[in-house]
C-alpha cells in the first residue's frame, strides 16, 4: 500500500479527487440535464467533527502490535464506497465504526486475531481496499457481538514467489493492484486484472468477491486465474494444492471464491499471470442501432476469437461518459497478446461488425495500437476517474449509481428496454423529474452479455437514500424477475442480500449455512454478509 | 439409451467387444513384451452362474413402476469399470449387488425414491452410464444401511429445450453421449463433450464427476460448460439461475460439480453448445526429444491460440497404442471452429513446434482436414476401442490401468521421469518382471499439463488385485508427494479416497461434511464416496 493517507469520506487518498474547478464542467452538464441553475456543495466531514464511541473492546497485550484504536483508521474502516454509505458519510453518521482495526503482519497474526475475536465474541470484518460498493465491509453487525474489528490486510502486500515457467506467482492477499503489478514488472509478467477499483483494491478483496477484471471475454472473473489459496478460518487454515486443473471432488477454491469474508480470511494465493502484451489491435466501431451492435458482439463472442476488450456502449453511455456525441452506439474492440500479430483476429471481428452494420471509426484507426487514444482513450479516462466522481456528486445532491448483471442472449433484447424503462420510471417517481440511465457491456460470453447500467438523478437533500432505494430496488426486483444475476462482479455484501436470497436456492443456502457453522462456529466472520448473523 | 442390453461383465452392450480372433494381434504383442508363449483365457461369467442374495428391501406399492429386482439389472449395477471391479467380476464376486435398481421416469420419481430411501435407511447410489473407473457406483456401503438401491437415470434422456440464440440446451441428466448428440444434430449444434466413455456415459455422470472432454485447452472440464443445474437432495430440489456468468456468492453449481452423488442427484442442466465445426486444421508433429515436445506444447498453451487438440504422446505411448513405431514422440495438434479458416492459428502453433525441433509428419499433412486420417486417426481408433480392451486383458491375466493428474510446468520435467520410474519399479516388484508404462497429455493449460499414464504388466491369477494395488498405490503416493492432483478427470470414487483425503484440506473436509449433513441428514447418498458413510 502507498504511504498516502486514505480518505475516510471518499475514494482514494487525501489530496486526490475532483476540485471545485474540476467539477465545473460536470455541474454545467448536470444543470442542463436536470433543468436547474447550479448546485450547492455540502462540505466533506473533517475527522475532528466526528465523535466516535470509545471502543467496546480492550486491546489484549499479545495483540498490541496488531490492533489499533486510532480515530482516523476507525473512520476509514467504517464504510466502503456504496451510495448509501456516501450519504451517511455526508451526514457524519459513523455509529457503526469498528471498535478496533487490525493490521496483521503475517498469517499468524490473522490466526491470532480470529482466535481472540472468537474468544471475546467480536465480529471480524475482513477489509481489503475498502472499495466495496455493496456494503461488504461496513461493520453493521447487530446486537449479538461484543464489538467489531475491521481486519485490514494492507501490511501483507508482497509477491512471495514467481514461477516464470508456469507463469504464476504466490501473492499475499493484502497486495493492492498497483503494487502487485510493480512487483511483477521486473519479471516481465503481469496479472492484468484491472477492475475499476484497481488502484484501491487488493488481491484478497478481488478473490473474496469474484472480481471481474480486464479481460472482457474468456478469463473474465478472477476465479479462472486461481491455482490455489490459503484461507484462515476459526476452524483452521485451508490450503489447496497448486494445480493447473483438477477433478478431485467439488473445487475447494470455488467455495472460498465469492465467500466475501463470511467463511474465512484469504491470506495468499497462487495466481496465473500473463506475459506483458507486445501485440495490440484496437478499433472503435459505430452502430446506429444498438441491437445491431449487440448482435455483432454476440457473433464475435461465439466465433472463438476471444478479444481482450469488447465493450459496447449504448448511445447514452457514449454521450454521458464524454466518449463521443452519442449519435451512435460505440463498440470498443481490442485484441492483445505477447505471441503473435493479431490482425487476422481483428479482421474477422470487424467482418462480424460490418455484417451487422458497424462502421469502423476513422479516429479509432489512428489509435489502433494504443488503447489510450481516440474515443476508447476518452472512455478509459472516464473509467479511471469514475471512483472520484461519486463523492463529488453526492455532495451536490445528485443520485448516481451503477449496477450490473449477466443474462443469456435469448432474453437480452426484451430485458434491456424493460430495464431502461424501469429505471427511468423509478427515477421519475423517486425524484419528481427525469434522470438518465445508460448501459454498456463490461464482459461478454458466448451465451450472453454482462450489461452494466449507470443511472443518475437529481435528489433531494435529506431524502437521498430513500430516493435511491426506490430506483435501486426497482432495478434489483426486475433482475430477479428475469432470473438475471443480482451481480456479475460487484458482489453481494449487505446491500444485495434480499435479492441474493431470492436468487440462491434454499437448498444451497442450507449447505452454505452448514459450511459456515463448521468453519466459524461462533459466527464472527462478516456477520450479515451472505448469511444472517449468529444469534 | 439404446435398446441394446448392457453387459454386466465389461464395457458396452451384449455382442460388443473384442473376439478371440480380434485379440490375437494383442496376444502376440504382449507375449513378446512379457516373454511368454501365449495366454489362457478365463471365461466371462454368465448371469445364471451368479447367485444373488434376495433383496433386503421390499418394493413399496407406490414405486412399483420405478424399482426393479431384476437379476440381470442387479448384476449390471454392481460394478463400474475399475480394474478391481473387473477382477471381482471374473471371480463371480457380486456380494455387493444392489438390492434394487430404480429407473425414475422424471424428477418426481427421483424425489420419491430418495424420500423412500431416507425412510427405510437404504443407501442410494446414483448411476449414469456405469463407466466409473474409480469405484464410484459400486454399492459397497457398509453395515449401516438396510440395503442399497442403484438409481439409474437412463429413462431421463431428452434434450428438453434448445436456445439457438445463446447456443445452449436444457438436457436431462440420464442422456447418453450419442443420444445427446443425435438430438442436437437437427439443430446444427453440438455439445462436443467426448470423454473416452462417450458412448456409455451420461450428462449427469459427466457433471457429477467433473468429466474432461473433447477440448484439450480452454473448455477442458465440463464445469465450464454449465449454465445451471437442477439437483434433487433429501433436503429439497436445488435449482440455479441459468446464467452466462455470475459473481453472486460462491458458485452453487461448483459445489454440485464433482460431488459424485454424495450431495444429491443431478436431474438436468442447461449447458453451453457449439456450432458444428466446418473449419479444421490438423497436423501431426514428431519430436525426437520428449521434453522438447513438452516445451513446444507449453509455448502453444501460453500463446493464446487454444487448439482443440494438443495431445503429446511419448515414445512408448506412440508405440504401444499402435500409432507409429515409437522412434519419436508425437504431437497430435488440431484446431476447429465454425467461424473462420484456422491456418493463421495453425501456422503460429507449428512455428512454436519448429522452435523446439518438431517436424511436421508428411503423413499428417495429407489428413490435414480429417482427424480420422494418418497417425492421428490410428490413435483415435485405439482411443475409442480402449473401453473394450480391459475386460479382454484381465481375462488373460494382464494388469492394465490408466491414471491421470495435472501438475504445473515448473515441476513437470522432474516429476515425469520420477513417475515413469516409480511405476516401472513397482510393476517389477509386484509381478516379478518388467511391464510397460507410457504417457500422453490429455489436456493442457497455460500453467501446466494434464499427463495421463498407462501401465501394463503380466499378473498372476488369484493375485491380480494385490499386484495392481502395489503399482497403483505407489503411483498415487507419488502424486500426492508432488502435490499433483489425485485425479484430473477420472474422479475420486471409493478407490481414490485415501489420497483425496490427503489432497483435500481438513478445513474443506469439515465444510463439505457439514454441507452433506445439511442436504442428506440420513447419509443415504453414495456412502463412502468423498465422505465416510453415516454411522
Amino acid at each position: 500500500m502507498t504511504d498516502k493517507k486514505r480518505k475516510f469520506w471518499g475514494w482514494g487518498s487525501v489530496g486526490e479527487g475532483f476540485s471545485d474547478a474540476d467539477m465545473r464542467p460536470y455541474e454545467a452538464e448536470y444543470a442542463g440535464i436536470f433543468g436547474v441553475d447550479g448546485f450547492t456543495v455540502d462540505p466533506f466531514p473533517r475527522s475532528e467533527e466526528i465523535d466516535l464511541a470509545a471502543p467496546r473492546l480492550a486491546v489484549p497485550k499479545s495483540l498490541e502490535a496488531v490492533l489499533s484504536a486510532d480515530h482516523w483508521e476507525r473512520l476509514v474502516h467504517t464504510f466502503g464506497r456504496a451510495f448509501h454509505e456516501q450519504v451517511r458519510i455526508m451526514a457524519r453518521d459513523f455509529r457503526n465504526a469498528p471498535d478496533l482495526v487490525a493490521f496483521p503482519r503475517h498469517e499468524q497474526d490473522v490466526i491470532d486475531v480470529l482466535d481472540w475475536c472468537t474468544r471475546v465474541k467480536a465480529a471480524a470484518i475482513p477489509f481489503g481496499g475498502g472499495s466495496s460498493v455493496v456494503g461488504g465491509v461496513h461493520p453493521d453487525v447487530g446486537e449479538g457481538y461484543a464489538g467489531a474489528v475491521s481486519i485490514d490486510l494492507r501490511r501483507m502486500n508482497k509477491v512471495l514467489e514467481v514461477d516464470h515457467t508456469s507463469r504464476a506467482a504466490r501473492i499475499q492477499a493484502g497486495t493492492y493492484g498497483p503494487e502487485l503489478e510493480d512487483q511483477l514488472r521486473p519479471h516481465k509478467l503481469t496479472f492484468r486484472h484491472y477492475p475499476q477499483s484497481f488502484q484501491y483494491s487488493t488481491l484478497g478483496g478481488w478473490l473474496a468477491t469474484r472480481s471481474g477484471g480486464h479481460f472482457a471475454t474468456l478469463y473474465t472473473h478472477i476465479d479462472d486465474l486461481v491455482e490455489s489459496m490459503r484461507v484462515v478460518t476459526p476452524a483452521g487454515v485451508h490450503d489447496s494444492f497448486r494445480l493447473p486443473g483438477s477433478g478431485a471432488g467439488p473445487s475447494p477454491d470455488r467455495m472460498f471464491l465469492g465467500s466475501e469474508g463470511a467463511l474465512g480470511i484469504i491470506t495468499e494465493a497462487w495466481v496465473r499471470l500473463q506475459d506483458r502484451p507486445t501485440f495490440r489491435a484496437n478499433r472503435t466501431v459505430e452502430f446506429k442501432d444498438y441491437f445491431a451492435g449487440a448482435r455483432a458482439v454476440r457473433a464475435i463472442s461465439q466465433a472463438g476469437l476471444y478479444p481482450a476488450n469488447i465493450r459496447l456502449l449504448n448511445h447514452d453511455e457514449v454521450k454521458y461518459s464524454g466518449t463521443a456525441s452519442g449519435e451512435a452506439a460505440i463498440l470498443v474492440l481490442g485484441f492483445e497478446g505477447a505471441d503473435h500479430p493479431l490482425e487476422p483476429w481483428m479482421a474477422r471481428a470487424l467482418e462480424c461488425c460490418s455484417d451487422h452494420g458497424g462502421v469502423v471509426s476513422a479516429e479509432g484507426d489512428e489509435g489502433a495500437g494504443d488503447p489510450r487514444a481516440g474515443a476508447a482513450g476518452r472512455w478509459r479516462n472516464a473509467f479511471i476517474m469514475g471512483g472520484y466522481l461519486r463523492e463529488a456528486m453526492v455532495a451536490r445532491g445528485l443520485i448516481t449509481e451503477t449496477f450490473e448483471t449477466a443474462i443469456t442472449w435469448d432474453k437480452f433484447e426484451a430485458f434491456y428496454p424493460a430495464m431502461i424503462e424501469t429505471v427511468a420510471n423509478a427515477t421519475r417517481a423517486a425524484t419528481g423529474r427525469a434522470g438518465i440511465v445508460s448501459c454498456r457491456f463490461t464482459h461478454v460470453y458466448p451465451d450472453g452479455p454482462a450489461p452494466y447500467f449507470t443511472f443518475r438523478g437529481l435528489g433531494t437533500r435529506g431524502r437521498l437514500s430513500e430516493q435511491y432505494d426506490i430506483i435501486k430496488n426497482a432495478a434489483a426486483d426486475l433482475l430477479i424477475d428475469w432470473r438475471a444475476t443480482i451481480t456479475h462482479h460487484h458482489a453481494v455484501g449487505r446491500d444485495h442480500r434480499p435479492w441474493y436470497d431470492r436468487q440462491r436456492s434454499p437448498v444451497f443456502a442450507k449447505a452454505l449455512t452448514a459450511a459456515k457453522r463448521a468453519l466459524d462456529p461462533a459466527g464472527i466472520l462478516n456477520p450479515g454478509v451472505l448469511l444472517d448473523p449468529a444469534r
